[in-house]
């Protein structure tokens, strides 16, 4: 099916460490190779097409090259896509976040989600004067070296060689309110903030409680820490805005990314007033500052213009309906096809489904995704993938966008049962 | 001249830390706010046009939306933006950047510089299994909290609140051999590796020697620790390909950005064989294997499109030769206007006036450039802005691109003529 990818894919890997440029696109025996992507298909280089529930790393709410978006990209282009100074098309975008957000009371640019968790850390550590962060057991925030702790299991050993200070990094059980606390209480005075996503993403999709957020929200701040959520994967995929404020939270520092750039590479850095002006150089000297970008590409006119674009049209909460029905059926759908075997967990339009095994009965956390048979699920997906032109990054969670329909929950759950048949 | 760009700018400051996104970009009383750019002119939003010398960080080589990057990245909008997969643009570029820059065995792509470094520092010291980075007194490698120290005058402080493992970082004087190996030496065995810029960018535009820089590579190779360049802003500027192999270096790693991304965000790592094999997830485990990046928009379509279709005219020299020789002009002409009172610094097309006092007679550092008069450079670069419409960003270096002509090079020496007449 694939003889373009082979010869394409070889040719990468001598180029490029695994042949790729992020250790998860590569899977076995070699990943196809995209030569174009519209709506809900990407296209490889033999012509062969598949429904994309990867869709950019979840960052495509609009579907590949949605035509609102392409409109507007298109016109920058020939206005400039790399200004280097202050532009229209970032107040543009600023003013509809900050309409939404509120904890947005000032926003920074960076390029990439890995960039504003680091700058959220740092301006914590600015803030409080404190220097550890504590974080969740199979959170992922990116590669920062300030975050490169407890990602994957057993969330005990180190995530890599090179690294230099993981001691001021602390980390705590999902949803386990008890033990998280425990283990905060522990650091005595010197806990600068934890920063969590609303929904576990990378590390199996699964919501945080709100009693869990609440509690933790409740103790950082009384020892005054700061509360951040990382809200990258989370911010306008569920509303025109982010979880935290459906959810009665008052976080100190939001990072977004993905969709608010409509595709384009982006991080954001949200805080309330007093907290971003840490990073000020009129109001602050350089020892008491948090030194902060930017970066070369931030604020480029062609991100600013396509986050802008997605916005506007996630203003209408048709999207928001659409996908959630989307999401909400095919839970509904796949747990039953597969009568007991899986969890597909989740909101809205974002759903994992995983094989139980060990005795697992609920997934609460990163723990419970560990006991669960992720090579069956990255054998389901690519099943699905070969027999049904379906894509998944194999063993990771889909993301419905305004570009599917209910055919591909259909073709899913078909998918589904043959493979609950067959195994 | 500006009255819409102070309306803009007054709603920036109230979205915006400083009213940005790179604390560089700000500057009294408040910058012009860009609406489009093309060629080598900024467009400000009272459609004032600009001379560009900022150029996008230097990003640009061709020009403002120059006509065969525009082509293909409008080509490619219609193919999509973010694949998020392993595509055939990739494979293109890597293919041009390997072709001509040796050391690019394996290639990495993230989405900026500041990635690009962190990710060059890990490597390092997941490779040599030590700790100590040594960087240059007034090196800018990005916003990484790798390298985020002796930045800026008197390059002792610490450059932001926040960090917590400076002590990891030392700092050596550019272009002085004997005081660096010196410092070198003090770090016994602990080592991993020292990064440089060829040419001093943010610090002030200044060429290293080749015998320092053969010096410094001797040392380190033979301490077992890694030799480093930093090319992102060298990078395809000076010569289709690196600044480093004109000059007889073997480094083990170079960082590449900016023009390679043809002003699309871009951050790349390149390495011989046997250091990038240490990100490999195949051959290496965790705990000995460097995790790098990276992210989400790694490798995007368009980042790649935009970098192979700047790369294929960089082919031809052409390019190469006209913009040597305006700045080569533009050196002689306004050191010859200011008569003594300057020393303009630079290689080629990039190029930065340094006003002198203090006795100052050559700046072949970073502490040169301290006590040469910056205020008044910020002047002359304010002056221009206004009087003549020419953009440089106040205090920062020159860049001559394709789209600039000799006229540039006759506004702007008269320009100096007069500045120095009247002050």
């Amino acid at each position: 099916m694939t003889p373009k990818s082979a010869v394409l894919f070889a040719r990468s890997k001598k180029l490029h460490v695994n042949g790729v440029s992020h250790n998860i696109r590569f899977f076995s025996p070699y990943p196809f190779v995209t030569k174009s992507a519209k709506g809900k298909y990407l296209v490889d280089v033999d012509s062969n097409k598949y429904v994309d529930f990867w869709m950019g790393h979840w960052s495509l709410i609009l579907g590949h090259a949605a035509k609102q978006v392409l409109a507007k990209t298109k016109e920058q282009l020939g206005r400039g896509w790399m200004y280097g100074t202050v532009n229209k098309n970032t107040v543009e975008l600023s003013e509809k976040i900050q309409s939404v957000v509120p904890v947005a009371e000032k926003i920074r640019y960076a390029s990439t989600g890995t960039e504003a968790t680091m700058y959220a850390v740092r301006l914590a550590r600015a803030v409080t004067k404190k220097k550890i962060i504590a974080k969740i057991d199979g959170g992922w925030h990116g590669y920062t070296t300030d975050l490169l702790k407890t990602v994957n299991w057993p969330f005990t050993q180190t995530e890599s060689a090179g690294l230099t200070d993981e001691e001021h990094i602390i980390s705590i059980p999902y949803n386990n309110l008890e033990e998280s606390i425990e283990i905060l209480k522990s650091v005595k005075n010197d806990l600068a903030g934890v920063i969590i996503e609303p929904i576990l993403g990378g590390a199996g999709c699964i919501p945080a409680t709100k009693d869990y957020l609440v509690g933790i929200q409740e103790f950082v701040k009384k020892k005054n820490g700061l509360f951040m959520l990382d809200e990258i994967v989370t911010g306008f995929r569920f509303r025109n805005g982010c979880l935290y404020n459906t959810m009665g939270l008052d976080p100190d520092i939001v990072t977004l990314g993905k969709i608010v750039g409509g595709g384009f590479p982006i991080g954001v850095i949200c805080g309330r007033d007093e907290i971003m002006d840490h990073a000020n150089t009129q109001s602050h000297q350089r020892k008491n500052r948090a030194y902060i970008g930017g970066g070369t590409f931030s604020a480029n006119p062609m991100t600013m213009i396509a986050g802008a674009a997605t916005l506007d049209i996630l203003k209408n909460a048709r999207t928001y309906s659409k996908i959630k029905k989307l999401g909400d059926t095919t839970r509904k759908k796949i747990t039953k096809a597969f009568d007991g075997q899986v969890i597909v967990t989740g909101k809205d339009s974002l759903f994992m489904t995983h094989f139980v095994k060990n005795e697992i009965t609920e997934i609460n956390n990163a723990q419970d995704v560990a006991k669960c048979d992720s090579t069956r699920l990255q054998r389901f997906h690519f099943e699905m993938m070969v027999e049904d032109g379906i894509f998944f990054l194999p063993g990771k969670l889909g993301a419905f966008s305004d570009a599917h329909s209910e055919a591909d929950v259909k073709t899913l759950v078909d998918a589904a049962e043959r493979f609950s048949e067959n195994k």
